[in-house]
């Protein structure tokens, strides 16, 4: 029912994160996405050049909204903390949203062709660039520490949030908002100058 | 040369890590492991049950040794944010110094057995409850805050160490230690209360 109402494209990406998720990337071939989806090879051929492609993209969609959210926080109002803590809160929140696409992901990385991984990281470098200037703002501005570099503290940041696929559950107790105010007031209370 | 010298056992475990490393987990066969270690495949089960053994004892050995420090730290002298500081920074020194072995597991650990998962799960889980219990520790005694549960701030922090494994590059200017100092500090500093 659903999948009839879906359009083909959307369908493609929803059963391929589906089934990369149930049996892993290298284990899924192209026969079984298109068959789960109800299309021809050639249909999905119209959308996506390969495997590698879907991988890529089911990871890209996510990544995108996550960017235009961080744009919005970023250059939104408030104090550069404010703004920082609500950025930072959000992209915990959508990365438990959509935990399948950030584990499948983050395991199947290194099976990807070495251009279309050198395009991912292109991107997410953006996205990580953008969070920094968000770090360097503050800590120009006297708001935040300055003896840890910005870059190491999004890296620090971000390896928590892209190993939420590893052990988050998304049936425990804990939601996706909770657990992005608590890793948010972790960041912003690791900055504050000594 | 290296090789001859090295007892059999070790030098299976180093030629699956360089190989699981380059090739992946799943692209590489126990014939490829006995080959590059020079040995039979007889002599290879005489060590291990399987590939599955193999990756498994990979982590293991690394979280045997993270899991007596720890213990050292912990049960070592000074203040709990010492005793901290000190276990902290430890575990990410000696993450980047075995990098391959933790790349290797995070990418493939999808991939054991269910009953061998099961048992690093478990192995894993005392190394964090022991970590776990030191903030705890520090959240009684007021030297930390109590506003965010122990447990949460355990998985931020090994976040953070687990996924060294995709960006940190030991060719690059940041040494394990000064990296370590940094994610020590940045962990400290979040656990001050207000």
């Amino acid at each position: 029912m659903t999948q009839d109402r879906e359009p083909v494209r959307q369908r493609l990406l929803s059963e391929a994160t589906r089934l990369f998720a149930e049996r892993g990337f290298e284990s899924t071939s192209v026969q079984e996405v298109v068959s789960a989806a109800g299309v021809t090879k050639g249909a999905m051929y119209h959308y996506f050049d390969s495997k590698d492609d879907l991988l890529h993209e089911i990871y890209g969609r996510v990544l995108r909204m996550q960017m235009e959210r961080l744009n919005r926080f970023a250059d939104g109002p408030g104090t550069v903390s404010e703004r920082l803590h609500s950025a930072a809160a959000d992209v915990v929140t959508t990365t438990v949203d959509n935990l399948d696409d950030s584990k499948i992901f983050f395991r199947s990385m290194h099976l990807l062709a070495p251009d279309t991984r050198k395009s991912v990281r292109a991107e997410r470098r953006r996205y990580h660039e953008r969070f920094r200037d968000l770090v360097a703002e503050g800590q120009r501005d006297g708001t935040f520490r300055t003896d840890v570099p910005a870059d190491i503290v999004v890296d620090f940041f971000f390896g928590s949030v892209h190993h939420l696929g590893t052990w988050y559950n998304s049936e425990g107790a804990l939601s996706g908002a909770e657990l992005g105010t608590h890793f948010a007031d972790l960041l912003l209370a690791s900055l504050r100058p000594e």
